[in-house]
């Protein structure tokens, strides 16, 4: 089996991910081996590589946090809990980008068969994500609007598709207009390219509605253009840090217009929300992705062999979707 | 009489200010002529006249927004609510750099004699903006800290009076070291010079204490400094832009460490507050100040017909105090 590891950080994420062949372990207890179909390389996991990240795990560590495997052989004590040849939601945090895993039989979340792996193998992170921006920080009712910046992303569309189904409307701010149709195709109702008068823009697409939420991915200016672009009282929520730069909000709309910051971290949701309300909002999520009803681009997918031009192909621009780890099998 | 007054707004706010000199005018109903005693130059006055404030009044505009006046005379009906030679709060923005005002008998407030009119002349807008900013956003207990930056500024000198007051310790962030005995005479606990070191400084002085407020009247990067001060969880209040920048904060301040910002204006409060709160909060001010309990620095005084002097005193950096409009009376 092939695994991903880094035994440092650094900051070209690329430059500390490599690869290790271990041999495959024998199986005690109710441990398992699954074959990993898919995971994805996240922002998250990059600023994991980088050092960047709220928390970080000891070294070395293998890299890798969500995934998607199928049950490849049982150890003595774990066939109640699932069968050979089952598709399974892998263990958060346990090095996904790998031929194989072995993990606890109790510890694997059976998925429904005849999906899409690939599409199923970015559930844990992103799109609770979407889902929690619209639903955490403001009360939205049908017809409202909510504003976002990185709107390409991952999670930007999960959002404009969970908005989308609660009967919100978008304003979606991009950096390059290309990728406006895909974006209204998802069910963007506005896409505007981000600058100094986005607030004008956004006022004009939208017959200057009020906003509530503006959900900020970028930092730097581009946060104090969607400040801008808030109703009086409004909240703007930070969940990344895509420019590298600390957010800039004018003490204007803090002070005159009552503007509120806040952040979200989906680590913080899990240790706060109960099992019941977890259970609920990814039963909801495996549901509408199983059922192709929400759904994220694939940029391109590589094989664990290829890690590191994987990690360098998530850590430019441009990209046009998710970077996937997908191991090859036999 | 002679009034200050403005006829535009430019960024070099003694550009815009000019005296005028006016006929006593005729008094009617319960009209009544004040001799000003003292009014102060504040950051908002300064922020109106610059266009950078909130609310701007239509042009040509008489400047001075609280002050202390002696009733000087009274109009026909005017004779039940104040006396002559009464010392009374000015109402709110009714240009109070001036020699005499005019104004409705009903609308003004009887202050105790016996007290130092300059120090009375403060009271509106500084004192209750100390006093909300460590009550309206965070449950605080006798020994909590608090952090607050323009430490030497007259915001923040009642702050440090009032939190002491309230038992509560505070970290002065200042720029020059040479203010920190004025600080620790008004009762600050700790004055520490700001910096990227910041919040190193201040976990050293405070023995890693828990802060849950900070309060920043700089913008910047200074906002950040202070965000790195705050526990997991706490509230950065914003209620100045003394640096003229936008506030920076770090998303991993917002997302990884749960941080809120928001922004206090004193006018948003008188709008939400009832009257019974305002007349609770101000009672309370007033005693304070009369009794020489609660005090701010002036540093120096100017005759109306300085105001050109007096409004570029204001605007320098570097004062110890507050600047006040002390108009000559024969």
């Amino acid at each position: 089996m092939i695994r991903a590891r880094y035994e440092r950080r650094g900051p070209v994420p690329q430059d500390v991910i490599e690869t290790v062949e271990m041999d495959e372990p024998a199986l005690t207890g109710e441990e398992v081996l699954l074959e990993v179909l898919s995971a994805p390389i996240n922002p998250s996991d990059l600023l994991t590589l980088t050092g960047d990240y709220g928390v970080l795990p000891p070294l070395p560590s293998f890299a890798g946090n969500e995934g998607v495997g199928r049950v490849a052989k049982l150890g003595p004590e774990a066939g109640n809990a699932v069968r050979q040849g089952q598709t399974v939601l892998l263990p958060v945090g346990i090095g996904t980008w790998s031929s194989h895993v072995v993990a606890r039989a109790s510890r694997l979340v059976p998925l429904p068969e005849n999906a899409d792996p690939m599409q199923l193998s970015m559930i844990t992170v992103n799109p609770p994500t979407a889902s929690l921006l619209l639903s955490e920080f403001v009360h939205l009712e049908p017809g409202d609007w909510v504003i976002q910046n990185a709107a390409n992303s991952g999670v930007g569309g999960y959002l404009v598709q969970l908005a989308r189904k609660r009967g919100l409307r978008t304003v979606n701010v991009v950096r390059r207009q290309e990728v406006a149709e895909e974006l209204k195709d998802m069910g963007a109702d506005c896409v505007i390219v981000d600058g100094d008068a986005l607030a004008d823009h956004v006022r004009e697409a939208t017959g200057g509605a009020d906003i509530r939420l503006a959900i900020d991915a970028v930092g730097g200016q581009a946060t104090d253009h969607l400040a801008d672009c808030l109703a009086e009282g409004g909240t703007l929520v930070n969940y990344g840090l895509m420019s590298g730069e600390a957010c800039h909000i004018s003490p204007k709309s803090l002070v005159f217009r009552d503007i509120t910051v806040k952040g979200f971290w989906l680590a913080r949701w899990f240790r706060a929300a109960d099992r019941e309300r977890q259970r609920a909002l990814y039963g909801d999520l495996t549901r509408m992705i199983a059922g192709g009803e929400l759904r994220a681009r694939v940029d391109s997918s590589y094989d664990v062999n290829q890690i590191k031009q994987a990690v360098a192909a998530a850590a430019a621009g441009g990209r046009n979707g998710k970077v996937l780890i997908v191991p090859h099998h036999g």
